[in-house]
């Protein structure tokens, strides 16, 4: 790859610094990014170049997953009496997200790239070992907390918006900045992904801060993360006294005790490595009370997507065949979706070409894993499936582990990274 | 109950216990009871005053429960080498069971009494402690016995339709003696009521030899025995590699586990008790071969018709529901049915005012009893539901247990009561 | 029975309707009747005639079935804020109930009598169609309800003490007269009778409004209730990412529901009734994670106490053995415990002439019952242990239901019922 | 590698061919083969050279798998009856199995070379398609049939003797020959590694006919095969009538039941594949009696060896536990086992080095599987334990199937290529 563009990404640094902190400070749970949203949409709107789409219109409403509406509710109330206008919530209908559009007028591919916004429910370390703690920027909202890093994606995606405006005289083609919500869970981008506000592009990135890098490495994905899929099921029996009259119950407790033993006995599949994990139960009453309500909260996960498939199907099937022999209702909400994310040859080399030309790094290197999921993948999935192609890196930092009270991403080191390496491949991609 | 008639029935013993001790040498197992058919129905033809009805005239071949075509069939072959001829076994259409009518012509009752004819599966004891093998009247067919005493039953009917034609200018109305097939796992009672040809019956009575009498002891039933319903299931899954492809199998096993699980897990019942029984599974190819066939055999009980059904819809819906769930084919067989035994007074009281006249007995009370299953009682259901009435007694041996290698009678002290207790009942019901 | 004491109840009447509508306004759940056993001691110690023994002297603390520590030092609290003493607290050590002795000083026989004291959980109806609402007696506290008629007991044991008092010259022997703890999930009275404080009692009578009686009716018990010990199970297991590492886990939900279908399918009893109720679980922390912890709230009854403890040492094996399979620590806490209520037929015949002789019964009748339990059970039993004699009765009111939000007991017909009954038994024991 | 020995295999072909189609026609399945020993042995004793170690001197008793003493009998009296001496098959003491040494005398490594002599209990395709029916040598033991090559197996090992014996100049060092019994269902060669007998090898080579190899194909294993272990588990309950006193009894199928629901719940490994087979059951003595027996035939698998023994380890955990938690005693039987097969860069050279020097083959490749299972893994690792050096090839015939009525290896056009890959190693690891 001759002429490998150099940019230059120190002008925005400081303000993405800024930026991360402002919103970790304010962790919003996913489908909840309601201040998150107002902050980068005023932001993006301000540079002046982007057309931007936002909330309903860009969420497919039947592929919103693990969406609880008391809780979005709760959080536009929040979000006034934070400041945010009713004007720009009546925008959003009750959904996150937004895409920031910048076309060039010239000829050329289309990129989306995308990050991700919301927090999770996660009590903050107060520990003057924290650097947010230490440092003041510390989360304001307790049981909330940016414990994995999106902070830090979304402030890399406003710098990102940036550096086009600054550089659009050297651009060609269109590129979309896609700010998603509720990537915890895997329960957003589905619902992005399937209101086809991605289907024209011609190539997909996305990254990661942390999970299997360390500082100073660039790791660019060649095939990754198991997919899968998490339900919620809920079970309706019929309540009885226990002593007095139990053959009138139907316990949707014991149905669900027969689910659990029967669904963590699907087979093994010969194609790939499978998952199964019952997470939760709650179920029943009272003691002598024939229960009549139990939920768990589920998940599988399959080395392909397809064993992913086979696994909530059987799972599935189990469900309903055997609450039906209880004579108890299931209901199965599926709360999450993610599939395996298949990278493109010419996204891995453009990203590594990328990551090469970043000063300091010790490490650029392809790599793929099994290790947990990522919902870009439903976003990579649609956009290859329209005959686009995609591409995905993580860039490295110190932290003690993700989803934790401690986890800490040393912003000063780590964002000038990810920032870089995506403005890099935007460059190469776009380049006139 | 004034002038209870007076009945003899010494004329008769020597020939019931030299039928009962032929019998007892050519013990047939339920439905096979082709020699024994052709024994009792000579006899009766000899006699001269009954209409037979036999084989498949007296059997709704869709209830004939547990029927093995193939034993049926071997059976049959045995009796033509015995001297059975193909001519009888023509009439009987491969079904076992006579009913010998005799109607008085005059005015009166309709009375039914049933006798059983069918051995067991036991292998008899060759001890000389056990009068049938000491007195040289042991099962000639090694693994087949009448260890239940059906035998006697039999002989003690033949010696009430001798005692009729003797006294048939004393009598009114009309009996109807019934030689039924299959007791033995409660499964040819059924297909007798079915046909209806009881049902113009105005009572209904029968009897067993032992159980809970002893010698000189004859209990009448008040209220008896558990209902019960016998099932044989099978499963069918599809066979797989388990080792390189286990996801392409469907394990009737697992299913057929599941099931059994779930099934003694039906609730108890508040209006009295229940009984669930796994008796046998047999499941599998080989050890690396998902399984693709299962079976097993089990029963429920209830102390009220209710409860026994309760118990079977529940093992039913379960067995459906879960197959399903494993993607497994379930086929359920119903091998055996009973009621409970519910007892008019009427009938309680001709049979102790019958059993109080026989000379030389200790005891003559009422029962009830929860112990064990009769099919007799899906008999006297159906005739009580066609508005007749039933009763049912028991006439004691110091037997050492049912189903046993050295299970006897003394016939020379049993049957005589069993055959006086009866013929005073009939004597009163149809007297002139 | 010849020369029946007459009794007088009238002077009573009014103190003890007063008395209820007190109690019923400040209800207080089992091991936490701080408020009312201040006001029972009070109105004891005025009489003036008794020795009184309470809290931890009167309580096995070991057999403390179902108490919440935390629970009874909120009850603590809120106590003395409602005026009651430290002084008073001091003397309990934490426990509730009382015993007032009362020895005539001549010879004759030690009769024990129980009241028991507790409220439940429930929300009282503030529907005008309920008495207690519409006359301004409904409860203080919302969520706490006397919904089992605990306030009327508690009324009638103060007014036979004031009975005692007032005719302690007709009297011999001498009178135990109890108020229990702790009823409802039959946790209390097991730890009254381990304390040994009635082991000395001649004869033990205890009795309960409504249930199977109603207005108009005494109901005198031969022999009833199941038996019941009542189980909060704990599973401890171990976390793991049930993604990355599942075989490092050991899910303390799956060892809960494989225990749960395995005792559902504890055989049934062939001496008698059983029951199993798994209520409720909770378990597991996040969908993903392996659950490490897991909670079963269940319950065993029998017809027989020796149907009962088959019930709950099958259930007891099955946990342990199933646990320890699945490497998954159980903790199994007894939290309630009553046995089957056997009656003497002296005292069935004392409480019977004794209901005889009170005006305006439309019917005093014996009775038998499987429908609940009643942990004064476990008294009686412990008195006969002991040598003594043990009856229970019922007197009837037109309630719509235990434990709901409009039981109510219509306080003026059913107490001087039950006060005459009980102080009628009283005289016939105690009488010179 | 210089100066690859040249060697010549023709000499040897048509007795190879000869002697697997003697054997062919006389199958013997594992531990039974005493027919195809004296075969074995008498040719080994003929070529004068090696010493000879036989039957129980080369078998860990302890460790032999999956030996059924009855059959053993059965096979050493049909031998007898087929000309094989009394004497001869006590030195076997019951076990079969050979180790022919030769030790050239010269310094230089020791060669451990393995081939397989057992039949399977198939039916032998009487089709004329089926070159062993058509060309006259098909099995004449119905039912037993060398359906996956071990006949072929056996006579490659005769001629490796052959030609060592004919090239004992120019070979330093020392060889054994292995003729191992029982390597269907995986049962023989642990016995044999812990003997100890191979402890003293450099290197162990072994190979198979078909599999994943078509005719003209040689491929050299890197790594393989999936570690299993088998297990046959017996439950001993107690029998008890289950109506009349179900609670006395303990349900063996019951706890098989439970344990193959747990076992099959074992949680995937993040380690790699793993699996579990539950292959049989049969459970129970009839209908109505709690059933006191139940076996079940299973298998683990796992991608490395620990993942194997986790879950070899957690279902013996789940069976031990679960037994106990049901009062029922459970026995495991191992009947097979076998690790994952690792082999050494320097065997992979020299396996791969000696078959591109044998004409005509199309293929010659390395390659990894996880298909099946394959004991002489037992034998790798104990010579690698002890130091040495492991290696496998397979060599392949256009066969329709393992273990199959049709399976057949076109054994002219298979052996010699097999025969030539050993040699050219065995001369390759022992030339002077």
């Amino acid at each position: 790859m001759q002429n490998a563009p150099v940019v230059d990404i120190k002008p925005y640094v400081d303000q993405m610094i800024a930026d991360r902190r402002h919103l970790h400070k304010r962790p919003e749970i996913g489908w909840c990014e309601f201040e998150t949203m107002a902050y980068v949409v005023e932001r993006l709107e301000k540079l002046g170049i982007f057309s931007l789409e936002m909330g309903r219109d860009i969420i497919n409403v039947e592929s919103a997953l693990g969406r609880d509406e008391e809780a979005v509710k709760a959080a536009e109330e929040r979000a006034l009496q934070h400041g945010v206008s009713q004007a720009f919530l009546d925008k959003l209908h009750g959904y996150t997200g937004v895409i920031a559009t910048w076309d060039s007028g010239r000829p050329g591919k289309t990129l989306a790239v995308r990050f991700d916004m919301d927090a999770l429910p996660v009590m903050e370390s107060d520990s003057d070992d924290h650097e947010p703690t230490r440092e003041g920027f510390a989360s304001e909202r307790p049981g909330r907390m940016h414990a994995c890093g999106h902070d830090g994606h979304t402030s890399v995606g406003l710098a990102v918006a940036h550096w086009v405006k600054d550089h659009q005289d050297e651009l060609c083609g269109k590129i979309k900045i896609l700010f998603q919500p509720a990537e915890e869970g895997v329960r957003g981008a589905a619902a992005v992904a399937a209101s086809g506000k991605l289907d024209d592009a011609d190539m997909f990135l996305a990254s990661h801060v942390g999970t299997e890098a360390r500082e100073g490495e660039v790791k660019v994905l060649r095939n990754g993360f198991l997919a899968t899929t998490k339900f919620d099921i809920y079970f309706e029996g019929r309540s009885a006294h226990a002593g007095s009259e139990p053959e009138k119950g139907r316990s949707a407790l014991s149905a669900a005790c027969a689910c659990v033993l029967a669904m963590q006995g699907i087979p093994r599949h010969g194609e790939g490595d499978s998952r199964i994990a019952i997470g939760t139960m709650v179920a029943g009453e009272g003691r002598n009370v024939v229960p009549a309500h139990a939920k768990i909260e589920m998940e599988v996960r399959g080395a392909t997507t397809e064993v992913n498939k086979f696994m909530a199907d059987e799972a599935c099937r189990l469900v309903e065949g055997i609450s039906a022999g209880y004579g108890v209702k299931p209901t199965i909400v599926k709360t999450g979706d993610a599939a395996v994310y298949e990278c493109d040859d010419e996204c891995v080399d453009i990203l590594l070409d990328s990551a090469k030309c970043v000063d300091g790094l010790k490490t650029v290197v392809e790599y793929s894993t099994t290790k947990g999921s990522e919902d870009a993948s439903m976003l990579a999935k649609r956009v290859r499936d329209c005959g686009g192609k995609a591409g995905f890196f993580i860039f490295g930092c110190n932290h003690k582990g993700h989803h934790r009270a401690d986890f800490d991403i040393q912003d000063k080191k780590s964002l000038p990274v990810g920032l870089a390496v995506m403005v890099g491949a935007i460059a190469r991609v776009l380049k006139k």
